[in-house]
């Protein structure tokens, strides 16, 4: 089977959560959005109604920018948050350090990201509290400005709401600034049961990326401002990245979907349950390492290698091969069925037994 | 009636092709795409077909981005073209030049665009033979690098294929390289009646952005290169802007549908015949100077003021008040019909008169 | 001779006012700097004298950076007062837009020249008063951030006090800053007869680049800033920019002596002087034409073409060709004699009698 | 005593090679070049000189620019060596990492630096392998384009020629360029016994940061590059970094001086001796631990905490506090003598006696 160009079944689909569709509630307000004449630019109902929803959700005005891509978000985030001399301190397993290509030291223009490590792909708050205070001053070296954590993170961990309230802290303390890439956003929320203000500006959170795509939409993410200061910049440097699309009205037709009866939450949910339902399963079978057990919808275990090779073989999809002998990452998606998830077990089973 | 909200009947609505909503067929491209798991960031069947159909469609092969808005396919074709040293010459009213807050400079990494002017919006060949040649190798000025034109241009004039080839002439006889902002490229190719290969690499185009938002897609414009050379980085610079969208699937299905059974030409036929039929009208009316017979979907008119507040106050939505007295500039689209245009037509006779 | 790689008597050197060398004072300065330790990076008390003593010339705090040469002034000036989505309004014949390879863009990070034209190499108040309002708070266009102005100008003409004071009120109105390329500083103070505070920060300018090398001086320059708020994004982005001299005592030890006993008017009181020795005389020659009786230091006129091919012959060395048939630009030095003005003037005399 | 302000005893001043004044030779230099006329940007005969000599030095042709800091050699020759979406390995405590205040990210327009850890300051062998092929040609991650290393480097150690080599031939062979950070260039070349081409070219360096001014110059520092197709891109990029110097002759006289007879050498020469001198006398010291015998002039010890605040209370100066408990950096100048050294070991045995 050539997974370069085919359509590949749900039941076999664990790479990421960016191989799913769109959930048909976004997929009809597309359609729906499709039809008529509005003002281009934002300026249209569409974004209004997601401006006022966001602000409902998180409880206070925010600032929003609607744009295409999670790393666009996160860039965009970043820049507004940092001057070019500024460090922006991660973990070095987050996506914006290892993934993106460089994307936020062009959106910065150069700004430098300065790794923090901790466990649990979590930047560690004892290492934290000396990065923060770093050469501060110092006219020789970059000046720690931003504290950018992922939530739910790379490797599918979710911080509590008190972790998450410390790292803000030590930040705050020191006077930098605080991002949340939220890619997974909602599958941290279901996690901890928090409610979205809880879990970002009343924790301490300034500019969060607020995920959809990886959760149900098709090509939208947003990025929420807590600091309504930053409006003006954010939009400028919107418009010069090329973000500001002339028919606003279908990214925002999209989050209006995703935010309306709560299906960001549903979506999440299900994903969620899912990870579970593998790990679960997976703790049953004999000889395979798991872990952990899932916070989010991502899924690390250690599988022998010939059971790599016949899942392979068989059609299944996922990574491996990336984190060290015979480690694969799983990822479900909203549109995964309980089904999906026993044949894969099945699967498992048969080549790891 | 409040236009920053709310929708606009398609009688009412000249600001822009980009009030329009999506063709239908792209709309159910959009909504068949959804359906099912591929692999992300343009490793799907779509994205694939797209490819092909940009190859046959231009009758060679191409390398192809897909981006979310025209202003990121401008951005990105310059700065796959010149050095931060270098210099883009383009005319003065350039949407490049005028209206993408600097975006060209972002992404070239502090290139400087040079106007060079000339009628009719199009670059005047004795000034670019100039401006070609300004101070090449004197490192003390910026290096001539690119030529940008626009087809349609930005007041709606469209160049003859004799004019693409004699400025593409004189830019690549001098060493420079050649870039179309074709965000209107099938409203001017359906005016010329070329074929794209002529209108673009047959006259010296290195770099195409390829329109189809404005023209009945939702949020999609493609770069084609012609050189195959550039593939490499312009995938890189994509994935840095935060272009490489996870679900490209969504983006291609748009282009997809567009580039089937000629909808793409159909479109801008559509759209060039009502800008025609408009002018038509207009020039039946006394007291209306009409600046040129429409090349492309845009009509440039002068009105009496009361003419221009009788209208507004009727719901007509049109740019005013940019180019000098009375002048205002009327776009026409793919989802206006003849009655549409009729009926505009007979509130300016009323208000006109 | 081959100008190329020989020394120029100062009796035929009129290319610029920086072949000459550096006054005897300044070496001299520099000969005693060169002896014993002192801290790096401007801790010492060289960098430490020409702070007070630019704080005491222009009668108020300043904050200062001693940087390494003109361009390197503007550009770090102008990142200062400007975002990257923002303009900078200037002549089009100002050296930042002319001369400088796009060093203010790469500084700014990509903020964009927008040129408004004036006679006499001045921005025009009437054209400046539509600049700074053009599209403001329209996120399509960059945005009106900063007034440069040239004092001397390229040209060699000086503003007035009040020229000055307008075109900065202008500005300060719509809410730009305002930073003055004062590359020949010392020569318009000395044609205007104003102090420094009152041809700086009494005007209306914000920051300052205060030229020296041209003036006598061997290899420094001085961002002067009068906003205090601007000294710790300056001191950032100089390091950055890698000007952060490690022995900036070679740097201050020039400016010391330049700021002493005046030798910084002086040498500029005499480059005028020799240039108004010049004109006059030119003025008696039939058949040149003289631009304009010089401000400064720089003399336009135009050259029958046998006159520039003998003088050039004879070793003359002056820039030509570049602004229309005949024209020649001569610019003198403190090192000029009078001697050598008379000298220069025989020939012409001799060779377009 | 206050440092701030004071000029230090040469007796007393340990804080870097910084510290000290200019060579005699280097001040004559540059008083015969403040007289006469030549022309400006460098078409002077001093630069032309000083290009020749290192070509001679190197045996083979180079391209050259001359600059103000050793930031400034080190960014541009970065610039020139990547795209911004490569990555630069570099060891961690490498100076272009900690000390430059993200300037080698500005100059390259945003790419990154990928640390690559090592005993001594120097790369390891083993982690570049890997470094140089981690995800090479995936378009999510930045693209090993460089390998910069020091020599010698920031903890004065110093890479054998075989060690050179071995590095450069890692890089090589992945299809990356090579940089040497040489801001104590003379220093290990005096250490190694090697010749400037065996030391850079002839083991694979392709851009070479030339140090001068911690090694007796005032202000300048070459960029060599031995790859003549970098030339004008190198050109380019330094004007528009504000380097283009209109009287670079100072910068040149410098040079000039530099490398005749052999001054640099003799100057490294001398620092070096004077770093072993003070090396084997606090061997002699009961309670000092010393990290290495020193190969350049960098010696790192500790000292017990009474005796670190026993000689500052003496005026000695020296960087304490950044590397662990009781650990300071001691680096010795062309300047010191053995009695300076001498006087600094009484002193240093009186308190940790």
């Amino acid at each position: 089977m050539d997974t370069s160009t085919g359509s590949i079944p749900s039941s076999r689909a664990f790479i990421s959560d960016n191989m799913a569709g769109a959930s048909p509630e976004i997929v009809q307000a597309v359609v729906e959005a499709a039809a008529g004449q509005v003002l281009p630019y934002g300026s249209d109902p569409f974004t209004d109604k997601v401006r006022r929803k966001l602000d409902a959700i998180f409880e206070r005005d925010t600032a929003v920018l609607l744009v295409s891509t999670g790393s666009v978000a996160n860039a965009l985030s970043l820049a507004a948050l940092t001057r070019p001399w500024g460090s922006v301190l991660a973990h070095p397993a987050s996506h914006i350090n290892t993934s993106e290509c460089g994307a936020p030291e062009f959106f910065t223009d150069g700004a430098k990201i300065v790794t923090v490590a901790g466990d649990d792909t979590k930047v560690d708050p004892d290492a934290l509290q000396q990065a923060v205070r770093h050469r501060v001053g110092d006219v020789h070296a970059v000046q720690p400005s931003v504290l950018s954590i992922s939530q739910a993170t790379e490797s599918g961990s979710v911080h509590t709401l008190e972790e998450i309230r410390r790292l803000c802290a030590i930040a705050k303390d020191a006077g930098l600034r605080v991002h949340m890439d939220g890619a997974r956003f909602a599958n941290a929320l279901d996690t901890i049961g928090a409610s979205p203000a809880e879990m970002t500006w009343k924790a301490g959170v300034d500019v969060l990326s607020f995920g959809a795509t990886k959760n149900g939409a098709m090509t939208v993410e947003a990025v929420v401002s807590f600091d309504p200061a930053l409006a003006d910049e954010l939009a400028f440097r919107a418009k010069r990245a090329g973000q500001l699309a002339s028919k606003m009205r279908f990214h925002a037709a999209q989050l209006d979907a995703y935010l309306t009866d709560d299906l960001w939450l549903r979506n999440a949910r299900q994903a969620n349950a899912m990870a579970m339902r593998l790990s679960d399963g997976l703790k049953a079978v004999p000889g395979i390492g798991l872990s952990a057990t899932p916070q989010a919808n991502i899924v690390f275990c250690r599988l022998p290698q010939q059971a790599v090779e016949g899942l392979l073989a068989e059609g299944y999809t996922f990574y491996h091969g990336r984190w060290g002998h015979g480690v694969v990452r799983l990822v479900t998606a909203f549109s995964h069925t309980p089904d999906d998830i026993d044949g894969f077990l099945d699967a498992i089973r048969r080549h790891a037994g």
